[in-house]
């Protein structure tokens, strides 16, 4: 049977979500416990997608085959008993057979969150604590160039290679409320370290050391820039996976 | 010179506020900062109380004398550059000789949250993650018997001796935001575990288990119950401490 997993985790202890030997994984957390449950069969997930180091998860979605007889109440309540305290599983149900996790994701919602204010230890790994103002005008006019279809080749590592770093982003949003910021990004799929540098080049803009047309120029000359520095990852939310309709 | 030092942190990784051997705590992490400051004279600070192990503060308060010669703003930034990130200077100041930190101390207010929702592990160490639907009315009305002057003998631990367990409640609510509670109690002073029974019983009473009225009833019985459970300290935050406007 083919079971989807919706899960989310808190970022801050793990080394990032792919399997790595030598380093505590989300992945690795996730496969051992439903290996277990699967009577010790090697099991391995699909998940819609990577995260990062740092990098937390409200609504990550997977996709995992599993042989042993289990119902979807059942196989949450087992998985949430033998992962760690930092990994939830939100919800598991029954798929077809066909259903791909990654392949089948039509568009993904990510957030990022930053503190102007007061540095606060007790958001520091869940609010990336800049404690500098920022123009919000300039800002949120220079979100709206992200939206559209472009090629993001400037916004992730220089060294990563891919066939093609056309993406489509479908909404752009910086939400305030008192010195916290939030950015949401909607789109058909984000490369390696997209938002994070999005959402770096924004905060220069914030802090009148780029100027709000930057973002197209960015664009446009399909290299990194030096100009601005990748977001730390603390402050960045998968926030939700979308599938067709009739698929979940 | 004495200054006043207001300070927030994150209660996650200490062993409590007092200072301990063996164990990491605030108190110890301050004063070794504090300590290296004052040209490396025993320098000890008087907090306006201490928390438990696991408790947080947003605006903890304490005086500290020190000897050498440092403006406000160069001591907030020089104890920031030495304190690890779970503890923040948020002012420092320069205070009268007779202003003291607990004996000044007028009013606290503590806040505590709770998620009636599904368990979050990103808010598992700063919102309590009860997970189950609690009656908002019955609380509300049940918290009301809290407010005023009372002996809390009864919302302490049994072992705990001292001369008064008398203390006053100005301000007691609840506050609801989609699936997660905030209880606020502001008071003249609150004595060990006094809020986090409190809550406690508030549970209780939200979940059905005990009456409205067993407030009043435990506070009268002026004996620890076995009715309810001291509420987890992750949930609880020392907000505010409030002193004499012309104090400060």
């Amino acid at each position: 049977m083919r079971y989807l997993i919706k899960f989310s985790y808190d970022g801050t202890n793990f080394h990032g979500f792919e399997s790595q030997p030598d380093y505590r994984t989300i992945e690795d957390e996730l496969n051992k416990a439903l290996t277990y449950i699967n009577n010790g069969k090697e099991t391995k997930l699909v998940a819609s997608g990577r995260t990062d180091k740092g990098v937390h998860a409200l609504g990550q979605i997977a996709h995992v085959d599993i042989m042993v007889s289990i119902t979807e109440e059942k196989l949450k309540r087992a998985l949430n008993s033998l992962l760690p305290n930092d990994i939830h599983v939100i919800d598991a149900k029954v798929v077809s057979d066909d259903f791909h996790a990654r392949y089948m994701a039509k568009e993904k919602i990510y957030q990022y969150k930053l503190n102007m204010g007061e540095y606060n230890p007790i958001e520091r790994n869940y609010v990336y604590q800049l404690s500098q103002k920022l123009d919000i005008t300039k800002m949120n006019k220079a979100i709206k160039y992200f939206i559209g279809k472009h090629d993001f080749r400037a916004f992730t590592e220089t060294k990563e290679k891919r066939s093609s770093y056309e993406r489509e982003i479908l909404e752009a949003t910086i939400e305030k409320e008192e010195d916290i910021l939030t950015f949401t990004f909607r789109g058909t799929g984000f490369i390696k370290y997209q938002v994070r540098n999005m959402v770096g080049l924004l905060i220069q803009i914030g802090l009148g050391k780029k100027d709000v047309d930057s973002v197209t120029k960015i664009i446009e000359g399909k290299t990194r820039s030096a100009g601005y520095r990748t977001a730390h990852p603390e402050g960045l939310y998968l926030v939700q996976v979308i599938y067709k309709k009739d698929v979940k």
